[in-house]
């Protein structure tokens, strides 16, 4: 496919992604990513020096992910500039901007909501990257624990996305995984597809049981009532973005090893996961037209 | 638990399962299983001379799966008696019936839409019995090619329930497996586990890459115009219940081998079937209780 | 490659393997396979009325596996002719005679032991029967219990090829997996493949645990002493040649269910085998031929 | 089991080992891991101030794996004495020596010859190694690669104890498996677990397919001539020791990322290995009693 794309700032991912667009023979205009080394000197590759030289040609316009993290600019890794999200949404007025992880009140400043598309919000994206965040996770545990994973008890809280693949690979790895849940569906597939099930509202005692637990529910869901009972050289790894679901003072206070592992996908495979959101963009972009 | 039962018709799992709520200190009292005689001479199981001394003292009357099929009589394979619809439900006024696969036309004959449960409803028992119905595919495939599977490639059309698990069990033995999907999320699901996949709407010459071909869609998906590319030895297995998704006329004029395998869990692990719907008895009349 | 063989007898096997050679381009010369239906109007293949016009053609004279059960006759299921061995040992001389499982007595009618090659001792085609047989005995699992595969406890009794393939195609099926040894070596080779192990030395109360027991041990080694424990349903399937590994009298007092599964690979995959076999003769030709 | 162990020297995993055998009720006294702070304030532990007051109490004396670096000296990581290897062996004269990878050099200064074992070369404990050393490898691969190991082309040399286990989770974890060798019963067996396979005389052009390659043949076999093959963004992993099996001046001069990985079991799994090792001595030690 052959088209015009512009890239404001962002992250390796960003990088990577320009590549991928200008390998394949579309044209990529940059702004905020003048200290990324590896984009110098390839075909099809733009540095512009305005932000607004780098949209004016083009339809569609890629931010960062996340967009924002200060409230006021854009994530911009690999530059020196400040470009403000108000900046860059005025100068795309007319465009379609895709980001990712856009918080609500920035989604508000665009007027026309169908030009604004959270790419973190596609199914196929998330469903894909779990692969990155599976493979980023038994990194972790291989190399913070001084056990085998094979034979190792492992209890994965939350039976979502990331759980349900990362209990398969975790299984292929001859590990003993134990999925928690609340519904007798889940029960029913976490028996499908091998795996032992334990109630999350019956965490206690139980925990005792467990060389390392892996959470990926979004609240918190290991305190200090269920947390004592954890052993002392249990692995603690919590995928869930912020809060997170294990007490960290009280992990602290018992010298429990916790590991909050954020954002794996672009630290574990950035390639691989610019090569999910190039496709994901090509779907949006397909299904935009099929609407018209 | 220790309760009173009526067990009306039904076949093999309707036996199974008598026998699995006696072991358990349960009072059994059936009717039109009289020919059953795996369940002659066991405690807490009372043959009954007649339909309604069977039904008096119990609050749960379990009838057969599929309910009815000759839209008169309720199925009885152990028995000589006809049982009309009717007769089981005016007996059971005010008593719960739980049976399976429950024609409308029989569903509108009870007045209180609480009191009849179709059991083939609930999602814990339809996704426990994948694990016999991958199994009895498996059984089917191994008896009815002269390749092995391992290093065969496999085609599974649709990807809902019973595709999920047969995947990954046919995987597991070293096939080469392609799921057919028409979504994005599921394309992305089909990848995560490992599997190649098709886009269920583009079927034709493609098919001729396929040893076996296991259709799981409830209408027909293969018929003369892709049907004509699939390879002579190609084995065909269609799960889908009537009217299935294959062409069998077609098939025939070519000289397909094609095996239309209904209720595999009843016909490989009536045991294990049985247990199931125990279980799912069990979790209906707890979510009664927790309703009062 | 081009060549010329004769195929004298033999069962479906040596028929897929004559098709084989056929589509290849080689020239097949056939004696004693006349009731060979799907042999017939092939290109390449010639159905010859004397045995030494079959011979006479070729350097390589392929005959059947087993070769001989009578001790006298080779084994020729599509014939109604007689063809003893020593009349095909002396219309091949100065030929080299491939064939299987050839008993001491015969092989010592040949003069230069380096012309009378038994296939079956092979260790290529020994390894790669192993999955047709691991999956011919999940068949007879699958079809010969009531329960499901899925999380039943499996003891396979010895540790040699087949046993190796058979237990990691079963844990594939989410089977609980026993194998037992008696070196440490073994052990440790089952604990890193994620077997559960148990010591052939001690069988004897521990047999109560299992669902399904399959034996690979070429002498009996379940006998009453031990028997007497297994469980009333469990599935007792024996893989192992005469006399077999598991006292069948005694099975049949305690009414066990026992099945004696021999040369599965033939019957649950002729065409696979026959592409083995066809692939051991090339190995065997090249050998030869790098020999001089 | 109750015993008496000297523990001389070594690493971490000496550490943990007489923790192991403290915790059992067995009495240790270490010498040369003075420094060695998580074994302080543990009964059973003695730490001795002279070597033989180490040795004098106790019929098997444990040393260090690697057993010596520099010709000269046991290998002591948490010890500020030098212990020569000379001195070590003298005061265990009459005792058993138990250590792991002597070199003959050393091994010639023992006069009993059954009173010095190499643990290193028991086969039980190199096969449960390979577990050690697959979870290692497959923590390098995730951390250095920028796509996911999940769809990548993997190529492993070798189809030795290391490359068999590797092989098969790397398989788990969705990469595609190349495995390399030379003979036909090796072709078989890998064919029969699954993967693809290579000639190893054959390596050259075909190594541009892979996005990893690991080498576990202990002599140089990717030089020059086919390393020039290989892809600019393929990893390298060298597990073979000392010389290893990949050019290593080649690789740098052709920006090739290569990482040599040695002794990964004592580095990933200190705990393990050490149980391993404690089970492993127990095996020595029951053979010795056997033979007596």
């Amino acid at each position: 496919m052959n088209r015009n794309f512009a890239i404001i700032g962002g992250d390796l991912r960003m990088v990577k992604l320009a590549k991928l667009f200008a390998c394949e023979g579309s044209n990529v205009y940059t702004y905020g990513l003048e200290e990324a080394e590896e984009l110098k000197n390839i075909e099809n590759i733009t540095f512009c020096n305005q932000l607004n030289e780098a949209i004016e040609n083009v339809e569609i316009v890629i931010g960062p992910t996340p967009f924002c993290s200060n409230g006021k600019d854009i994530n911009a890794v690999y530059s020196k500039q400040n470009i403000t999200c108000e900046q860059l949404i005025e100068e795309s007025s007319n465009k379609t901007i895709i980001a990712g992880s856009i918080a609500t009140k920035i989604y508000e400043l665009v007027n026309d909501k169908d030009k604004i598309i959270d790419i973190m919000k596609r199914e196929e994206l998330a469903i894909l990257n779990t692969i990155a965040t599976a493979e980023g996770t038994i990194e972790i545990a291989i190399s913070n624990t001084d056990k085998v994973i094979h034979g190792s008890e492992i209890l994965i809280l939350g039976f979502g996305r990331v759980a349900k693949i990362l209990a398969s690979k975790m299984k292929a790895l001859e590990a003993n995984i134990t999925c928690s849940a609340r519904k007798e569906k889940d029960f029913a597939w976490i028996k499908a597809y091998g795996y032992k099930s334990t109630n999350i509202n019956e965490l206690g005692r139980n925990l005792s049981n467990y060389d390392i637990i892996i959470n990926t529910v979004p609240y918190q869901i290991l305190k200090q009532n269920n947390l004592q009972y954890v052993k002392n050289d249990c692995l603690l790894i919590d995928l869930a973005s912020s809060p997170g679901g294990i007490d960290r003072d009280f992990a602290k206070i018992k010298g429990l090893k916790l590991i909050w592992a954020l954002a794996l996908p672009g630290k574990v495979a950035p390639v691989t996961t610019a090569k999910i959101m190039k496709n994901t963009i090509y779907n949006i972009l397909k299904e935009e037209k099929d609407k018209c």
